[in-house]
């Protein structure tokens, strides 16, 4: 992705190795300050965890394996090392899955840096896969809706629901993208933000506007992450998610959830069965609030999944007995 | 409506006449500070709707009444009295009402106190007549979602979308009302903080959540207001209101509107036909923004118009001409 840190351009990724420490766009006061923060030690890799420098499961994830690296490479106690990084964010999946690779490759004596790059290196390698099916998704002028922030900064780099928009564009399509701000973390601005580093055509909208511009026929896709995808399609995301679904159920506009096949959970039945969290009421300015963080969109409103293994479509999940026959499909 | 003062409660309007002045509540400060500004010559009243110490059309045109009054008291000029009060808002429509209203009766010799204080007094007696007829879509247990503001503030007293709510409450009818938080503009808050100082039970919600708690079965009814209403029913209303219809209809929802009779514009004779303003991105928090402050539900989506003459059916108005056959119907 390209920045601007200090008046400099310059590539980066959310997370990446660079003279021999860890290299992270502190994401803490985006959109208004961008800034490189650089870790050194483990320590300094679970604090950046646990302070939220780096946000977004899958760059949670590479960033702890580049701390392991950084661990072995330093010779430290790997163990301790471990047991700092798995507590800085208990409820990160990724993150769990990134220890375990390292486990792994350092148990079988691989390069510790290789092992890292290779987990952030595959991160963005789903990331980019996703951009290329999602582009049968974006026809050449489209006006793309999409909600919260599912960009390269939570991904290492490119993203989910981005990847198909920021491929579109670097294609040389017209693409226009319209941001829902994301009430109540505003995670819309950062989204906006990384649209205007590659100088994607965009606006940010009040949540409330979609379905205004969805009737006047101003929206021709919706694209949107996914935080849990239950194996009969049901997709977990961001709160707000599943309005916009309905609004473009009733506009006959295509609505697709971008995510790699670690967010499908065969495990979980139906959306019925995710947990919702509900966060502090102070996020609305306090008073007598509620505050869900996610909702779920039944797989009746998806026209589609949008994976690195293709575009899957609700009725590739309902033939079979979920996932696995699903992911069969695979090349 | 009951306010709390400086620790001190009391029965306020959000204007009224008290010691040779007219007395406000200042809403820019709400909900954080509560304060009662004192108005004692036309110049303090202009100031007051330009700087919207007082806010909400009806409210506004209440308040030109007293300065109108004040001026007349006072013995200035009346001309150049109206001339200020004219200039202060030129685009809310009540406030030419309530002066052309002033006109009348300074000219047939009435009391210009008694004149205004009529004036104050019609508005709030639409507002119970509204209240009253919408007790019939406020079901015992209730839960009722509102959108943005319509409350007591904006009408003087007692409110549009808030008058059911307020007097099925004050009837002993246990209801409980989600009040979408309104971006950008957060008028929710306010609402919240109306519904707060009556005692009743209530919820703040982000406006993506609307569609989460509606899904759960959470939600028995929505009651909003109405910034106009078409010939054919179409509603313009504060942006989001058309989405919070199109949910409520998916789910089997009662979806009204509550507004007075003035609200209804014959000369309008569908939605396509409301002119939609569009407000500064800077209510976004800057950047490439579209920031539309209103939106259109059709009549389709609506189950009924509590108006001071009773609910009217969107039945009601496509089976005649329009609303001039519609108001037959009134007492």
């Amino acid at each position: 992705m390209r920045i601007v840190v200090n008046g400099h351009p310059r590539e980066a990724r959310a997370v990446q190795w660079e003279d021999d420490a860890v290299l992270a766009v502190d994401q803490r006061m985006l959109p208004d300050r961008v800034a490189l923060a650089r870790l050194e030690t483990v320590d300094a890799v679970a604090d950046a965890i646990r302070t939220m420098i780096v946000r977004g499961a899958p760059t949670i994830g590479a960033t702890a394996a580049y701390g392991m690296a950084l661990a072995a490479i330093a010779g430290e106690d790997l163990a301790a090392s471990r047991a700092k990084l798995a507590a800085s964010r208990p409820t990160a999946r990724d993150l769990f899955a990134a220890l375990a690779h390292m486990d792994l490759a350092l148990a079988h004596g691989r390069d510790p840096l290789a092992a890292a790059s290779g987990y952030a290196d595959d991160v963005v390698a789903r990331c980019v896969a996703i951009g290329e099916h999602g582009l049968d998704a974006i026809p050449d002028g489209a006006r793309v809706l999409t909600h919260c922030h599912a960009g390269a900064l939570a991904a290492v780099d490119v993203g989910t629901a981005l990847a198909p928009i920021r491929l579109a564009h670097a294609s040389g399509r017209h693409v226009f993208a319209w941001v829902d701000e994301t009430r109540p973390r505003l995670q819309g601005r950062i989204t906006a933000w990384e649209l205007a580093g590659e100088g994607i055509p965009h606006a940010l909208i009040a949540d409330n506007a979609a379905g205004h511009f969805m009737a006047r026929g101003e929206v021709d896709v919706v694209i949107v992450g996914a935080d849990r995808i239950a194996a009969n399609g049901d997709v977990a995301n961001k709160i707000g998610t599943y309005t916009k679904a309905v609004l473009a159920q009733r506009h006959g506009i295509p609505f697709y959830v971008a995510a790699p096949r670690t967010t499908f959970d065969a495990a979980t039945r139906t959306g019925a069965d995710i947990p919702i969290e509900e966060r502090d009421a102070g996020e609305l300015g306090g008073g007598t609030a509620r505050n869900p963080a996610f909702d779920v969109t039944p797989a009746g409103l998806v026209t589609g999944y949008v994976t690195e293994a293709g575009i899957l479509r609700p009725e590739d999940l309902k033939r079979s007995t979920g996932l696995a026959a699903a992911w069969t499909r695979e090349p």
